[in-house]
């Protein structure tokens, strides 16, 4: 085992940040750091955190890391915010939000805003997971900032989805809504004290009855909060508490942790398969001329791209 | 040349339908057919439109399309919303909007929510842009619902990115902007009868001043409309066209062009590499005892797909 991996192991913070790190830049040891740790993780709760902007996620994870916190759990935070090439305002928040919690030694708190490359953010969350799951966090909160495909993918890496709407948005955001209905597991309509909160319960109940005739008959919660009046938070917790251990009895969590690690098989032999044929066929050096010809239309996007592939699996190019 | 591509050059609507729709399902003509169509493009001005939720995209549109059509251009509109599982809302817009432009030949308007398969649905933007082009659209627009990543791959198939803004959707939705500052060209400000909209204009002034110090001196327009008072479409119109020409002269539009033929090469290339992969490797067939494996911890994930892809590559599996 390197020793990194044994300091994270021991729950060292400074170990647990250079590994993170060493993810996101894809470091040489990536590979055996993660391969190290992997058969001592599999006992944090990884809760995925999601909703679009403006619906109050940070204040109400902050008061989620409170709670965790007077009950003795360590708990570490991923924001991963895929979209910003700026990662100023994701950084920012981690020291706005690091103040609160810096002294205490129990939470961990880290922003991704880098794309990564080993399978995408996606794949690199997949491994930070892996990392702060082996250095002994009970609780791992996957944040992620806007509610995209990426953001999708990011959530979709947690036991339990938590997706929180908020009224008063406008039509649109309804719209783009019925998107991530689907990955929700656990919805909060958080600002409860607003007038509106009720309606927004009603459509996501009406939208929840048409998807489980559809599928099938589990249920999806709906809590209520309001990160204002600090209301909603103890059953927001009983309900997490109680979601997850249904899914650990009837066989829902291995059932999602599978799929899991299927996807990122997948995603790490694609990203693999790429950086090969990147390589091999010297992509690089070759496109300047492949897109000057493809621009003067001498040759036919397809049947130029089937040649190339043709030419390399038959060990040429 | 295949008869649809025939049709699809004559500018027949439904030839047109059908060839965007074997595009969609990757149909097995789907690339003689571009390759057939391919040739016969490049005439057609691209634009993309995006911008956050709540913004106004739609009736934007219709503003737009009615002023091309005042001056006797077809226009087609592709409408994709990819983080869409539900189809419905999508093709819901489309009625609404046919409706207005139904019975003018010279219109061509339909939505892609299907994620498609080959280089996905941002590769699918690339096909149907490269059908209309040829079928004779003088102007085609990309609209995208939302602004995360894979809204900003489709819009990037774009020769001039219209990014619309509005005032008054919350500081979370400042931020998210930030992200996707960096892909417009042109920034219209819409709903600009509201009084808080000429801040937003300060506010988009300052951070183009911003990123134009640290890259390049050439300037992205900025134009407030409002729909509801029907203002500012001239001088979008004007500024559109003048862009365009500027891009056109100073070889901009070039690069971006060959920029855009670039990506999709890649994304085609490693599409097919990824079903020649899953097709060779029995994927489908092996990813279950694999998955079970990792999930028992009886291997290291790492150590065991760099076995799989040596063997791979080895011709063997």
């Amino acid at each position: 085992m390197i020793p990194l991996a044994q300091d994270v192991l021991k729950g060292n913070t400074r170990a647990i940040a250079r590994a993170i790190t060493q993810i996101e830049n894809d470091h040489p040891d990536r590979e055996t750091l993660v391969d190290d740790l992997y058969s001592y993780g599999g006992h944090a709760v990884v809760l995925g955190l999601t909703g679009p902007p403006g619906s109050g996620k940070s204040t109400l994870l902050n008061l989620m890391i409170r709670r965790e916190r007077a009950l003795g759990k360590k708990v570490a935070v991923i924001a991963v915010d895929p979209s910003s090439p700026f990662s100023g305002g994701a950084i920012l928040g981690d020291r706005l939000r690091m103040q609160r919690h810096s002294t205490d030694e129990g939470v961990f708190i880290r922003s991704m805003a880098s794309r990564g490359h080993l399978g995408g953010v996606a794949g690199a969350t997949g491994d930070v997971i892996k990392v702060l799951d082996a250095a002994g966090f009970d609780v791992i909160i996957i944040e992620t900032i806007g509610v995209g495909q990426t953001e999708i993918d990011i959530v979709e890496m947690a036991d339990v989805v938590l997706l929180v709407l908020v009224p008063g948005l406008g039509d649109e955001i309804q719209a783009l809504k019925a998107g991530v209905m689907e990955i929700g597991d656990i919805f909060i309509i958080n600002k409860s004290d607003r007038e509106d909160a009720a309606k927004v319960k009603a459509e996501v109940e009406y939208v929840l009855h048409l998807k489980m005739s559809a599928e099938d008959t589990s249920t999806n919660p709906i809590v209520m909060t309001s990160a204002l009046e600090e209301s909603g938070l103890d059953e927001l917790h009983t309900t997490i508490q109680t979601y997850y251990q249904n899914l650990k009895s009837d066989g829902r969590l291995e059932e999602k942790r599978k799929k899991r690690i299927a996807r990122e098989m997948k995603l790490i032999l694609l990203a693999k398969v790429r950086d090969r044929v990147n390589r091999q066929m010297k992509l690089d050096q070759h496109i300047d001329e492949w897109v000057e010809a493809a621009y003067q239309k001498q040759v036919k996007p397809y049947a130029f791209i089937n040649e190339k592939l043709s030419d390399f699996f038959a060990g040429g190019v």
